[in-house]
């Protein structure tokens, strides 16, 4: 069983690492969407490239141990929230490639405008990625908590951002396309806000056997 | 193991059930937003809400399989593939959502054209979901793949549809608010239609053995 400990300890350390390339994929995306540089979008495939391979990895050492050893209780709940969180992570890789393309159409148009409000959103929420695997690690309700916290700030600042938008193409046609391109991004930050909420939640199942799942009352 | 038997036929039952409900959600979603019909977005809600609760339950029961017993090599694989699908199903069923609420907002507005192509784009959606269920149960890999072909058409489908929104757009601005909204609901359809190939691709996994995620080559 000490071999077995040991795996355990093997997917938290593999998800942790996972999640930080998760985390510079995001920061690199928005970096190269504001300063309109294509050598860093293809960071971002090549981070992306390197999260499709440990979910695979992570993926298989954990379907492995739920079949070799017969995880009971904390065990069993600690592998079936590492299985749903390599895909949450797996999917904001995917998110932030999505936000590259975004980026790398942008840069072929004009400029709509200066980009702040979307650098800000971007950095709130690669913040709260970082939280909600420090929550998993280290079974901290009160961070994961705080995880969904933030994401009601996300869903504002994503509305701001929306509101915006459609005033200037409201205004300015030419800026239409570039302007449905900016939308997306928000909307892609937005997504990936709600993976890192997805996971806080399943902290929060794991540490206080509590589905917040579909009960927005219990996040209060 | 008699009664192993029954409940992962008791899981598959309540997955194929589960799906009913989200090919339902999907069809009155767009109905809701064609009819610009108010009650029928109600009634996409209360689909929601069962979906939601299967969900639970069925997560539940898979999780209590692979607590209690030890299933090997064709059972873990059906067992983990059957929380995949879960999973998957349940985000079908918020992007339906995300699909009314938008359609909610639309019937406030002017309309911006006679829609056709997102009926049609919804009705090859809902076909895949029924498709990448029914390749699930008769473990028929042949049928998983029509699914991965027809994801290609809805994506093409989609690409029209935005670019003829940005037309409409660039042509009369107060269409924007409008438009954004619509191109809002082509991109949830087309997640949906992801999700039906995301459970496509597991039983490809699940019948072969072969995993076909992050490789599109292997998807010819």
């Amino acid at each position: 069983m000490r071999h077995f400990q040991e795996e355990l300890d093997k997917v938290q350390r593999r998800l942790l690492e996972m999640a930080g390339l998760v985390e510079s994929a995001i920061h690199l995306s928005v970096r190269s969407l504001a300063g309109r540089d294509e050598e860093q979008a293809q960071g971002v495939l090549r981070y992306e490239a390197q999260v499709n391979q440990m979910q695979i990895e992570i993926d298989e050492i954990a379907t492995h141990l739920l079949a070799l050893h017969q995880p009971m209780a904390g065990d069993l709940r600690f592998l079936t929230a590492a299985i749903k969180i390599n895909s949450d992570l797996e999917r904001m890789g995917d998110l932030a490639v999505n936000i590259v393309e975004r980026a790398v159409d942008l840069m072929r148009r004009p400029p709509v405008k200066p980009l702040i409000d979307i650098p800000k959103m971007a950095e709130l929420t690669q913040s709260m990625v970082h939280k909600s695997l420090d929550a998993f690690v280290n079974h901290d309700a009160e961070l994961a908590r705080n995880v969904l916290v933030s994401d009601d700030a996300v869903d504002d600042m994503k509305d701001t951002i929306y509101q915006e938008l459609i005033r200037f193409m409201e205004s300015d046609p030419t800026t239409v396309a570039a302007a449905v391109d900016l939308i997306f991004v928000a909307h892609n930050l937005e997504r990936i806000a709600d993976h890192a909420t997805n996971i806080a939640e399943d902290v929060l199942f794991l540490v206080k056997g509590v589905d917040v799942r579909h009960h927005a009352e219990a996040r209060e």
